[in-house]
């Protein structure tokens, strides 16, 4: 549950850290992977073991979307948050391997009210994805549209 | 399949049209957000008949994932595809809902050789996903390094 409301709590320069999940199954990456994203690094541990990493990987968009679900649960506010207008420089710096566990850091980069819309803001926040061992796997600045307080103020 | 084998396949400038998938189900929609992006929208079809798009819509994570497997399938050459580096402008442009079926129009925009790393190049394409209407429903840049054919020439 996010500790912010709506555009108006969220602060610039401000730093938010989130997580850690639990740890990344080899069978949910697995899972996932057959669905969405079936190369051979993310379904068959055989074929991973001799690869360039030695061992099953994580699908990228399999750690985005974790990545989404610590967003979801604490950072961004449930009631006020409107659809994303989507999300600029993401990188995948590391693999995600079975048994890693997730965190987020959040820096708010920009709170910018809307100049059509003024009960809205755009928020732009980089996050930077950690594993257990404190280092980034992943780094994106998301978009995010949230509504403004009604009223303007704190109630 | 991909029709191209190495990264010396990718010819800037060219344009390749793959898809659609089968539909999209509601039941896929919901079971993919409950997992990583549970907000109402997504997750809650009363509420989301009440909500600014007048339905269910997919978490843009799923369009995404949904995306890549279009990718994997026909694009990305299976054996010379190694890990992507990460993606650049990503932007959600309008609800992809229960029943829609997707399409990808890829353009290659750059094949740059590797300059440290002989044996690979960087593949920069535009990704534009279409809807069963032909309406863009998402964009991106996908960077991907792909395997050079050894030898340098098409056997």
């Amino acid at each position: 549950m996010s500790d912010r409301q709506y555009f108006d709590d969220f602060v610039a320069g401000s730093v938010h850290d989130y997580g850690p999940t639990g740890p990344v199954t080899a069978a949910e990456m697995i899972d996932f992977a057959r669905k969405y994203d079936p190369q051979p690094i993310h379904v068959d541990p055989d074929w991973a073991r001799t690869g360039p990493f030695g061992g099953l990987i994580a699908s990228g968009w399999h750690t985005a979307a974790l990545t989404m679900r610590l967003l979801v649960d604490s950072y961004l506010p449930a009631a006020a948050s409107l659809a994303s207008p989507g999300i600029d420089e993401l990188r995948w710096v590391r693999p995600v391997r079975p048994g890693d566990v997730l965190s987020v850091r959040v820096t708010v980069l920009e709170a910018r009210p809307s100049r059509s819309k003024p009960d809205r803001g755009l928020i732009r926040s980089r996050i930077e994805v950690l594993d257990g061992e404190g280092l980034v796997v992943m780094t994106l600045v998301a978009l995010n549209m949230v509504r403004r307080r009604p009223g303007g103020l704190p109630s």
